[in-house]
């Protein structure tokens, strides 16, 4: 599999840059005091669909040759990836086939058809899901784009952390959420091709660590049952987002729920922004003293802010 | 009482410009979808302490005189207008002396103790309130500030509408909540003066409706037992500001707490913003159909964004 370089980074930021909002970077008086670092948030909560997600969906869209977008895109998903790619998909006129579990929750559902995809339905399993989707793709020829898994993808998340450094200059350390490790792969490429002297730290949920065991051991290691209130950090890391983990991030430490919804609703109430528990887990593994950050600046990539405000931790 | 003009915002503008924050404009596709509007919020839940109070509070610390400065500032308040003044106290360095009911929520106590403010308590009752003001002011010799019917208030909150207008150009409609009418009679001066042609609409819950009749009967009549979620409009309309809003506000309409709940929501979810209640009341007017906004572009000032996050309506 081919990694991709900061030269393709910048290629995805040209070719998304009238798509994407260049979301704001905030900051605040009272979290600087309270962990003792200078700490810069950038906000992808306010990025299309909610999430940075659009991003590598919008990339993956719009990099394709005409031929084979006017077959349209397909991907499995009952989450923000869904969302993005239908929208990216609405924005070139081509059709998206989203294979949802049956069991996704109904705003999902219901913003995924307001962007015009059409929707299968299948059961709540991988298995269900993949094979439901293979059917999807041989019946349209509909291109599959992985959440993260996928160069393109890979690509337009690092614009995340490129517009971070190009906003507010240089950083001691970037501090980015772990999932499937699409953000993480391209902030990391993104990082060290700017800022070679800053370290890029990973922050995973303790009930989730794939990616901090995978990391320790060298070795790419499922999930197995993950269980955190951070629900876009349920999956398993990518291959080849592992891949470039190991070259270019410096460490991965993991936090505890309790931690996760305090630093939650910390930035909920200091900041007055809303962010789902995803994004708030580097803020809660400096509260949980995993990394040191006194006197140094920070950069935090707050991944989104898709929240189901009738089930709150708080 | 004098009415402070135009010149009087700007020069509260200059004062204070190094202190405050100027707030963010923000606006959502999906809003001005629903609302067939074009509709431009003013954060202020961005601002200091997490409400426009900060300017008018911060507008009368450095206006006074050095000699009347040193005696101190004191007021009652058991909210924002709290903090916000023993901010500025501390900001300018002098003294703040607070009374606060008993019964306050501990989060504010402890705000107002963290700006280095003294507090003294009293029982939850408006006499209680006012007596014990006049003890510690007869005391110390600190100058009164009022939260709203203040010239030197309404002057620095005068200063968001002014803002919001620099920052976004000409407006149909300007919509703003009404409490005590300190920030609606400083909008009105800001919006009249720079744009004449504009509307400028109240906004006030319908359980708190003292403004509305008010401004019917064209006489001033305090609110009785008011209820409402939006508890940053639950005080009566102060006489000065009764006086300005009968001279420039065009309309004062009353809102449903259903749709007060429900524009609250609406902004949280589809802009990731934190709001308090009072904050949706002119979106809740548009959601009730109280205000014709189709095709007009309308500026909303969201008053602050304080809210107990374990006590949500939703």
């Amino acid at each position: 599999m081919q990694i991709p370089e900061f030269s393709d980074i910048e290629k995805a930021h040209r070719l998304i840059e009238t798509y994407i909002h260049r979301t704001p970077v905030l900051s605040s008086k009272s979290i600087n005091k309270i962990v003792g670092a200078e700490v810069f948030f950038k906000c992808e909560n306010f990025q299309k669909v909610g999430a940075f997600k659009f991003r590598g969906a919008c990339n993956s869209v719009f990099s394709l040759p005409e031929t084979e977008a006017q077959k349209g895109v397909c991907t499995h998903s009952s989450g923000n990836h869904a969302a993005a790619l239908a929208l990216a998909a609405q924005m070139r006129r081509i059709a998206a086939y989203i294979v949802m579990p049956d069991n996704a929750p109904e705003i999902k559902k219901k913003a995924v058809a307001g962007y015009g995809a059409q929707i299968t339905f299948c059961k709540p399993t991988l298995e269900a899901r993949e094979s439901t989707l293979r059917q999807v793709a041989a019946k349209t020829g509909a291109i599959e784009i992985h959440p993260y898994n996928y160069f393109n993808v890979i690509c337009g998340q690092g614009t995340v952390a490129k517009e971070l450094i190009e906003d507010n200059g240089s950083f001691d350390l970037i501090l980015c959420p772990v999932g499937g490790g699409g953000l993480l792969s391209g902030t990391a490429i993104s990082t060290k091709a700017l800022l070679p002297g800053a370290k890029v730290i990973a922050c995973e949920p303790a009930g989730a660590d794939d990616a901090f065991r995978s990391f320790q051991q060298k070795k790419l290691i499922p999930s197995v049952n993950p269980q955190t209130i951070a629900d876009g950090l349920l999956t398993s890391l990518g291959s080849l987002n592992f891949e470039i983990i190991q070259q270019k991030v410096d460490d991965i430490v993991t936090v505890s729920e309790e931690n996760i919804i305090a630093a939650m609703r910390m930035i909920w109430e200091r900041m007055k922004i809303i962010i789902e528990p995803s994004s708030a887990v580097p803020l809660a593994a400096i509260l949980e003293n995993k990394i040191n950050v006194q006197g140094r600046k920070v950069g935090i990539i707050l991944s989104g802010g898709n929240v189901d405000l009738g089930n709150l931790p708080f």
